[in-house]
């Protein structure tokens, strides 16, 4: 079966000045996928006319769907209708529906009077179909050329997300997409090259229809497998054969057979488990705590945290004593099994995991480097592991590091006690 | 003086299928912003061969400057760099620098053994010239052909943001780009849109070489002067001229007259006063820990947080009485206050922040609706002031609302106490 290819087109001043980051067309990106439409290629382009006629040029190059956002709000800036109506040889002229559905809008929803900027969002080229707004004034507009199609939806994300449904239908009514899918697991502990190492053999003897993709972060390193075909039914059966093939040559370093984040994955841990937890935090400054509380539903399994910045908090708080502090100073593997013993004891969860060390670029002494640090992970039962770790980047990907691995640490930890 | 382009090339299929969201091409378009270009397009396109030479084609259409990033990796589906030596008519060949430098990264960083695929990353087009890497394996890459330049970084954000430094030189040493002043000043408490209305008139009469631009973020608004000239003296007494005149129309609402974030503003009035902070979160999860800390040098005023994201935690560590929880609930006034006062009995702080809200999106109740957050700022001295708000986004979002909210709350504080 043929590939069904797409292209998104973004268009806003905004995009291409770095002001606002792009999320729509991720968006866009995974709901294509789903209904297995590759996106090929992805625009952005400012509010200029010949830009974006190029631009529309460009996209149309093979494929067949182009979708397009931005630009059809209604100031000056927003020149993406008119242009689209030039492009398509058409003539703007009233739509009466979404001139009522603007009205309504303006009299039930924003309880304010309408000015004749409001007014044009129901002007529409006549050669287009109406895609309704519901959330917002400016309609979602279909264009046809020959076999494509171009769909122009407005740039404010809720708007477009709204929209996309009733695009997906269009899309699938219009063309036979094939069936496409996607397995992904997270590893954590093995680099990008070695991970490839250990699973050549498996990457050589992938069948064509089938996609081997590393996206390393942090540390971590997802694997996502990504199959098309035309049976639904004989893909899936592939897809799952060759995924269990991929997590067993994956071995020990698997975190997470589905695509979710690591302080995600420690979560689901936890409550099969019935189990608790806490942070007693130095140098990651809450950061595991804001980790851990991102995930909606944390509240089942993560009680608290300590973050102990100051020394004296470490004594006061956590009770480490003055001695330890004195004899092998904060960034310690005496000072950490302390700290999570202190947690424990004040917190009162089931686990811990204590962490402290040097992030940069300050901090440094003569026996400890920036980048060093210790962490302990303690059971209310009384077992406890401690490791170092020396990162060498900067601040901020040194605390996003030292986080993500006392998280890896502490679920290892669980599994094992 | 000329205007000069870019466009920017992102490559990976994790873009195209959505999995992972593009800030590399907002942070690009940013610096480049900063030296007087352009941004003229931006593609992104997956790791298939035909693809990226298209799109390399396309981009160097109208532009001079192409800056990519991906596919730079050492796995099989990275692409970008066999391709850039074919498109421009290099060999491959062992770069001696690369290689050294990549041997020292696992020798004195990774602590691991190279393998064949590591190797491969010192094997460079002959036909560029290399930008070093810093921060990992993978090195840039300046092709030139005619006038137009083009540079491969990698993917990895960390290792692209510490090369762009160098990239931004090579171009301003490559172009004559005009001389260009920012000055930034950062708000809170005003609408984008109230902000505009108060500035108009300044707004109205700035010179056609200065443009002012609205930089909104999670209730925040920058105020970004952007001027251009030939001679950098007179540009610098007018911009200077200018952003005073910007500072005392802006008034109150002013935060910091540089492009600093809220955590760091706080930061300095803390060292200036010689003060102390601490803070105690409920729905924000230690965020507001780990914005303050992710300052270098905040150990000097942060001094740690008690994270009580159970009920018991806030009764039991923080000391909020039962009854208040239990005829107030965890997200009131009395709780907060309460909560306030236990963290500066617990943390010896000269002031707190206690915060505790509903960030979704699950935890609403009838009376209280996801977004409500209540905060309370307090002095050891026994000053307390409190206050509510209401967001309505995301869980996400609400969350760093919430955080910035805060940090401004208690700046307010510690200016008027």
């Amino acid at each position: 079966m043929e590939k069904l290819f797409a292209s998104v087109i973004t268009i806003g001043d905004e995009l291409l000045i770095g002001q606002v980051v792009d999320t729509n067309s991720a968006f866009i990106g995974q709901e294509l996928n789903k209904i297995g439409v590759f996106v090929r290629y992805r625009f952005a382009v400012g509010d200029e006319a010949n830009d974006i006629k190029t631009v529309l040029d460009q996209a149309s190059l093979g494929t067949d769907i182009i979708l397009i956002t931005g630009g059809l709000g209604p100031t000056a800036d927003d020149i993406t209708k008119p242009l689209l109506c030039e492009y398509f040889g058409g003539k703007m002229q009233v739509h009466q529906p979404t001139l009522d559905h603007v009205t309504r809008l303006f009299e039930k929803v924003f309880h304010r009077p309408m000015i004749e900027s409001n007014r044009k969002q129901a002007e529409i080229p006549d050669v287009c179909t109406v895609i309704p707004n519901e959330k917002g004034t400016a309609p979602g507009m279909l264009f046809e050329k020959g076999r494509k199609i171009y769909i122009a939806m407005p740039g404010v994300p809720g708007e477009m997300k709204a929209m996309m449904p009733v695009v997906l239908q269009i899309i699938q009514q219009r063309f036979a997409a094939p069936s496409i899918e996607h397995r992904t697991l997270l590893t954590m502990g093995l680099g990008e090259s070695f991970l490839a190492e250990q699973i050549k053999d498996f990457e050589a003897a992938l069948p064509s229809n089938v996609k081997l993709a590393y996206l390393p972060n942090y540390g971590q390193v997802r694997l996502r497998l990504t199959g098309h075909g035309a049976g639904k039914k004989e893909l899936v059966q592939q897809m799952d054969s060759l995924f269990s093939e991929l997590k067993s040559k994956v071995g020990d370093v698997l975190v997470a057979d589905e695509d979710i984040p690591m302080e995600a994955a420690i979560g689901k841990l936890l409550l099969e488990k019935g189990k608790t937890m806490s942070t007693a935090e130095s140098c990651t400054g809450g950061y595991i705590a804001h980790l851990l509380t991102a995930i909606p539903g944390s509240s089942a399994y993560y009680y608290g945290s300590l973050v102990s910045y100051d020394y004296r908090i470490k004594a006061d708080v956590l009770k480490v004593k003055q001695a330890t502090l004195d004899t092998h100073g904060a960034v310690s593997e005496e000072t950490v099994k302390e700290m999570a013993a202190g947690a424990l004891d004040l917190l009162q969860t089931d686990y811990t995991i204590a962490v402290s060390g040097i992030m940069g670029p300050g901090g440094a002494t003569p026996d400890k480097p920036v980048g060093l640090v210790w962490m302990a992970a303690a059971s209310k039962d009384g077992a406890m592991q401690t490791r170092s770790f020396h990162f060498r980047f900067d601040r901020r990907r040194n605390i996003e590091m030292t986080a993500t691995n006392a998280l890896n640490f502490l679920r290892k930890f669980i599994i094992d006690s």
